[in-house]
């Protein structure tokens, strides 16, 4: 899914990074990849930046007066968990840049002040920084009975889980515009509904939750997990609208909104047959991690098993849904005087 | 031992840093440490470099006139082999520097040119790119008959790995060069001899490497493992003396020397008796990676099994070879042109 954004939004960061760079290009320019995790995807991106910031340099560059190129800082940075060491492995040989890796949560200030001049995340910003406590609360309103995930049926679910995607884009546009300097770029990629009409529940990316919720029920069936472990569990994830981005970024009031736009993912022009096996490979990817630390290790290969037959059982839906699935591309200029 | 020279050094760097630190100082101070390995000791190193660069900040601001106090980044370098999830999973929490890992060799330029102001490396340089190859080639004068390190008393021997060690500081003192601006600080601490008429074989660091190669022998005796494997194989190290540090930065040409001297390792004030199953420990931490894939994984136990005999054996010498351990500090400006 991220590759496919990646490559889908090659062409607009093209036609954007050039367009809205106005700085003049300093010696050293630094980027940032934000929730970068192991790689290769994190590399295509860098590599779609930096050729849409040479670009501009060559477009910029009198004839008779060369300009030095700039050389490029790369920063890739992920939790603390991430696997670095892979990351560093596998980084591309003979690569045009100097590669440097941050450890710690993007919700806070990674980088020294003004040092930075893009910072880029994608497909990262949809993953919260917690699950909000008032749906596992069976006293609240917001209560999520049932769902593991904010399917976008109950408005106080929603509520609950749209506060906390408006916090944590908050804080992370925050640090950014204290890291970045004036005039500096931020381009997301964020997973999320086509429009507000859209549930998430009617989206591939939503029925995948969806889905591993109807294989814990059915453990919870063969008496292999209790409900109540299944009610204690919620993923800390919110996939918004593009309405909601937009509210988000002009309310933190750090950044000008240069460019926003949905965009499909590319594969779903694509009209091969649904790939189960794969669809389970990529989902078990995605949420292993935090379904294990709740569920326990010995549980997964039964969950990801009884998600397969799900998704069978349901493939026609889930063809439908996934050609809903979009992620709402941002480029973001930081302000002046802030 | 490296904790040691880290605690050992610090009055030096404390005296030396503000001393020669004539710049002004940036509103982001970057700091990188070459060969940080996985940490606590590349913390504490950082950390006194900063502490010595407060003191400079501090003497210089005026009463009424307050300057802003620089922000730190802190850059740790390893090969891309080095554990940098467990460097980065302990890092101190609350540190007053932001943080990043840059995997790859320092023979290589790894940081923007211009960018960095200090670079400091502790217990790093005496590694050596690769063995000379004179030394394991039976034809060649400078063949290391029954050696596995560099003793000191084959003339021919000593020369190329000397050659070698010139060649690879020169790499790193060129590298620092380009990433360094003009009056930024190398700060470096090297094991080595007391002085030239010292072997290393009369040294701890020294023998160490004498054990070790007398253990390999004993295995080949037991029949566990043949003549020929010990034969090719040679550390890829070299104790230098204080001359050779001078002659390698001296004909290097990009630096000043500010500071160079030879210090003792604080331990050997130290009167308690050796600790052989700790001194076996550390020789093993140190050595165990680049033996294992020469010799087989499956015969380091019974190596440092050995080792231990051989110390238990010598103990009288190791104690007295362990009193002329020494490292070279050494404190270098980069000059305006190069």
């Amino acid at each position: 899914m991220q590759r496919g954004a990646v490559e889908g939004s090659k062409g607009v960061i093209f036609e954007t990074i050039p367009e809205n760079l106005d700085m003049n290009l300093p010696k050293t320019f630094r980027i940032a990849d934000f929730g970068c995790s192991t790689g290769p995807n994190t590399f295509f991106a860098m590599k779609n930046i930096m050729e849409a910031v040479m670009l501009k340099h060559q477009s910029t560059q009198e004839a008779n007066l060369r300009k030095t190129t700039p050389e490029f800082h790369v920063f890739f940075n992920d939790h603390v968990d991430n696997d670095f060491n892979t990351l560093f492995k596998t980084l591309p040989p003979n690569r045009p840049y100097f590669a440097a890796g941050v450890p710690g949560s993007f919700h806070c200030q990674l980088l020294p002040e003004a040092s930075l001049h893009i910072a880029h995340s994608s497909y990262a910003l949809h993953w919260l920084s917690k699950v909000p406590p008032q749906v596992m609360d069976k006293g609240s309103p917001a209560w999520n009975k049932g769902k593991i995930y904010c399917a976008g049926n109950e408005k106080e679910v929603t509520k609950a889980y749209f506060a906390q995607f408006k916090a944590d884009t908050d804080a992370f546009l925050k640090a950014r515009a204290q890291e970045l300097v004036e005039g500096g770029l931020v381009v997301v990629q964020i997973p999320g509904v086509p429009n507000s009409k859209v549930l998430p529940s009617q989206i591939g990316g939503g029925l995948n939750c969806e889905f591993l919720g109807d294989s814990l029920a059915d453990m919870v069936k063969m008496g292999n997990i209790t409900e109540e472990k299944v009610d204690s569990f919620n993923l800390p994830m919110y996939l918004p609208s593009i309405e909601e981005v937009k509210m988000v970024v002009e309310m933190n009031k750090c950044f000008t909104i240069e460019k926003i736009c949905s965009l499909s993912h590319p594969s779903i022009y694509d009209s091969s047959p649904l790939d189960i096996e794969r669809t389970c490979a990529d989902v078990r990817a995605i949420n292993e991690n935090l379904m294990q630390d709740h569920f326990g290790s010995e549980n997964m290969d039964q969950l990801f098993h009884l998600f397969g037959q799900n998704l069978q059982k349901n493939r026609l839906l889930y063809d439908k849904a996934v050609r809903q699935d979009v992620y709402h591309f941002a480029l973001l200029k930081r302000k002046g005087n802030i």
